[in-house]
């Protein structure tokens, strides 16, 4: 895993993904005690950074496995994102996805063109349902987080916060990641080691589900104790990946850890003062950035929004509570 | 009023003004059965379009007289828009806002540094409030709309739309515009004029507020009956600008009405598939794009949002309206 596969996936996303701009507001300064800036992926196409991973791993492939087909275990973001860049390229798209999943995410999965195989968590071995479909159809399995072109897909998005660092004059600043099983941490603390040394990843997790920020800690991988239970649902994972927990290791500093509540606030002001629709798991970091401003160093702080698919009624409770 | 002027206010804003993306969806463009493009100007500072024009008028001022301070009338958009540019400028801004305006816009405007003087719509004459205070402090007024300087910043998004229609192969277009007094509608059809000629203006009002499509349909300035009774308070103006209606009549196709209703639901459409936060007066264009396809001709379709700021009540009452 280095920065040449990062940028050799920043050539196959060119004119394929967006660009997402880098942006600010006084509201959110005032609140942080400092310049917050905000990395909007929920801008990114399927609403997630997750299409930047999915294209790099699909447009890698070579064409005689893609055709074939792809396979993809996800909650929701890496499921769309997989499926777009599969149709795309022509190939079909397998997603299987734990029955409780947000609705929106499993519709807008089916209707970007997968195949979308639902199981019960409590009661179905996941792994043993991908094997078996793997097996029968020769789909090629395509990992969340612990695989180098998706790490490389993803860390696309911080060779964007490097080049809009400089552009705005921040050469210092902590860069605060949402964190589910360290994909989008490691890819982007790699670019930014390579293109913005001044900055430094901090991950962000949920309360009680901070494995990432217990295994940087203890220096060996934690795991949760319990997988649902939070708003979060985008990032919650077991442990952090095999391939992630090193560069997370080498290279982010301490973690972050925001509780559902706090979560819920950063969602109601990334509406009032961004006008940006962000997901409760993919606001921990604006969160952190507004509501642990103690915690992180500098005049400047920026923060990723990770992802915007939200339901409804989840998001009419943030603005809710949220009410002044 | 010239092309000229447009990209000499490009030059002032430069640096300042944010370059909106240009967004789309595969979802809307199923509902509207072609590619529907959105100019997401709730992404501009302050939140709406009115940042260009705002930034633009007073960027051009003399010094001397801009120190003593500007003046403005705004239900909101146009307020937050002048008062930002007015304090980055180190001017004093007085904004004079209907009493009934929204909690959001008139709370933003103060916090953003301007000194709000509330008037009852029903009672006060607000011209004669501006007048005493221009007379009294010397204050410079920055019409809204029928202001050359403001509509020359508005213009600026023209410019941008079309280097992005050319990016995206869009060589022919309409280009739905979200119109109240014309200023953006107007702006924008100069641009398109000058660097995209196969893009066409369309002005979107919202039923019973149709003064510039009305005008547009007899050739002379039709003024509405009433100025209040719809969702879209950003764009509920008396009648088109003395400026702004030559331009419109000279370059725009007909305009385009929708519903309060149709609004609302542009505003879920753009929650769930753009991960934007519209105001429902921004939202009319994407309505139009969505809901009258078969007004608009050709493959492709660009739609503007003017503007987010919405209060949380209004947005959920959207997202619940248009709950599936």
């Amino acid at each position: 895993m280095n920065i040449d596969m990062i940028r050799a996936a920043q050539s196959r996303l060119d004119g394929h993904a967006r660009r997402t701009p880098l942006l600010n507001s006084p509201f959110l300064d005032e609140i942080a005690g400092r310049r917050v800036w905000v990395k909007p992926e929920c801008l990114q196409h399927t609403g997630s950074f997750k299409f930047r991973g999915g294209w790099s791993a699909v447009s890698a492939m070579d064409p005689e496995r893609r055709k074939r087909g792809v396979l993809a275990f996800s909650s929701g973001n890496h499921a769309q994102g997989v499926a777009v860049a599969a149709a795309r390229h022509g190939a079909p798209a397998v997603i299987i996805m734990p029955s409780d999943a947000p609705r929106m995410k499993i519709g807008n999965t089916r209707a970007l063109g997968a195949e979308v195989v639902l199981f019960d968590r409590a009661t179905e071995d996941r792994d043993a349902i991908g094997a078996r479909l793997a097996a029968e159809r020769g789909l090629t399995l395509i990992k969340p987080y612990d695989e180098p072109l998706v790490i490389a897909g993803q860390g696309t998005c911080g060779l964007e916060i490097a080049e809009q660092a400089s552009e705005n004059g921040i050469a210092q600043a902590d860069v605060l990641v949402c964190c589910g099983g360290g994909g989008f941490a490691s890819g982007i603390a790699l670019a930014l080691e390579a293109d913005a040394p001044g900055l430094r990843v901090r991950p962000v997790e949920p309360e009680g589900f901070d494995d990432v920020t217990r295994s940087l800690q203890s220096g060996a991988i934690e795991r949760n104790d319990h997988l649902s239970g939070s708003l979060c649902d985008a990032i919650l994972t077991p442990q952090p990946g095999d391939l992630t927990f090193p560069i997370l290791k080498r290279l982010v500093g301490p973690g972050l850890v925001v509780t559902d509540e706090q979560a819920l606030k950063a969602v109601a002001l990334a509406f009032s003062r961004l006008k940006l629709v962000a997901e409760p798991g993919g606001a921990v970091a604006l969160a952190a950035a507004l509501f642990h401003a103690d915690r992180a160093d500098g005049e400047d702080v920026i923060a990723t929004i990770s992802g915007g698919n939200v339901d409804a009624e989840v998001f009419r409770m943030a603005l809710e509570k949220s009410a002044d």
